[in-house]
């Protein structure tokens, strides 16, 4: 059965952060939390009588520092990170189709979708899509930097991320727009950069983005491939 | 069983929008969508193929104009509203202890709350308490206007919403520090303005708040007292 995740939201990166309870269990796992909020969301793991046992990153973050390392250090959970990120003090490093148990017979499926960065994964529970930087609502995330490849985009996109149920519920890691939610059916059809175009038209569009390079890069990089925690000199 | 409901988020009067979807069901119920969102808020119902059946508000909102009139029109759904607020084009005027059905089975029942305005109302679904500006997270709203009272507010919250299940979700109106949810096992025990405060305690605080008056006040109560429509003239 389709359940909502709790979904949180930092306002200066715009990011959000999601906490997966499944219905009648203490047991729960979140995914991108943000190091500014790490009290916010203790406070909600609280209030809500749960029990952390993962903490998932999507991917390695350049526009805000993780919570990840205060997390598992405050709670216990296992720290989960994309094999291809560059995060070595995760004890669990994801590869694509595995599996993340947790709460009894809940499970997390894995799936790798390159393109914003190299190691990028999304995570599926119960028809829920959770899609980091890769597939926003009605766009994606840019391509330039970390290892980023337009080209590898459209392929996790189109051929993983398309090809699962229409009623998939689309779970970004940002949006800019007070926007919450979406359907893999609709980002099909209407994605403003993805549906209904062809690889070629998609590169061209995103090589000619000619973004600005991420404010906090060189600090958040670093820091979030040490899930967040400062690194030992 | 309890499942969340979709959360929506207005930056500029921090005010929360719900979106009611029972598991497998297409029919969906709104509560407390504003105005500046309308557009938002109908793409979120197409893209999750939902239709529309009930718009509701929780009470005559000072801070910001609903869009129940215009959501009214645009999908057919019903205005359900408090009846002690005052709207009377809404069709359904609800009465403490009133239940709304909708999605076959589903029911959500109306709790009568006087203290931030007379008429205002909480309703509970699935285990999810939707608290207007009744209950806030750590907090709870104003009772200074709109024949608010703080007598009230403390006979409603501590006598009616304490009295709920402790697992009960608590899903603000507002909330001013990026939360989303609570429960009413942890409000009754931690929160800052009711937990564990004489009655008398809590209206001279109440008193003593001193807060501005609302910027748009003047317009916006009575534009949602016609649920957000322009008075003909």
């Amino acid at each position: 059965m389709q359940v909502n995740p709790i979904q949180l939201f930092d306002a200066e990166s715009s990011t959000f952060t999601y906490i997966l309870v499944p219905p009648g269990s203490r047991e729960a796992v979140i995914i991108d939390p943000v190091d500014r909020h790490v009290e916010r969301d203790l406070a909600h793991i609280a209030r809500l009588g749960l029990q952390l046992t993962h903490v998932l990153e999507t991917h390695a973050h350049a526009d805000h520092v993780t919570s990840a390392g205060k997390l598992r250090a405050m709670t216990g959970a296992k720290a989960c990170v994309p094999s291809g990120c560059g995060i070595p003090p995760a004890e669990v490093q994801l590869n694509d189709g595995d599996r993340i148990s947790f709460a009894g017979h809940e499970q997390i499926d894995v799936i790798h979708t390159p393109g914003h960065t190299a190691g990028s994964v999304c995570y599926l529970w119960r028809g829920n899509l959770f899609t980091g930087d890769t597939l926003l609502i009605d766009g994606c995330g840019r391509t330039d930097f970390q290892s980023g490849s337009a080209d590898a985009l459209y392929d996790s996109v189109t051929r993983k991320l398309f090809a699962l149920d229409d009623a998939t519920r689309v779970w970004p890691g940002h949006d800019y727009k007070g926007q919450s939610v979406s359907t893999i059916g609709w980002e099909r059809r209407h994605n403003a950069r993805l549906a209904n175009r062809s690889r070629e038209d998609f590169v061209a569009l995103m090589a000619a983005l000619n973004l600005p390079r991420p404010r906090l890069m060189d600090i958040a990089v670093p820091a979030n491939q040490n899930l967040g925690l400062p690194h030992s000199v």
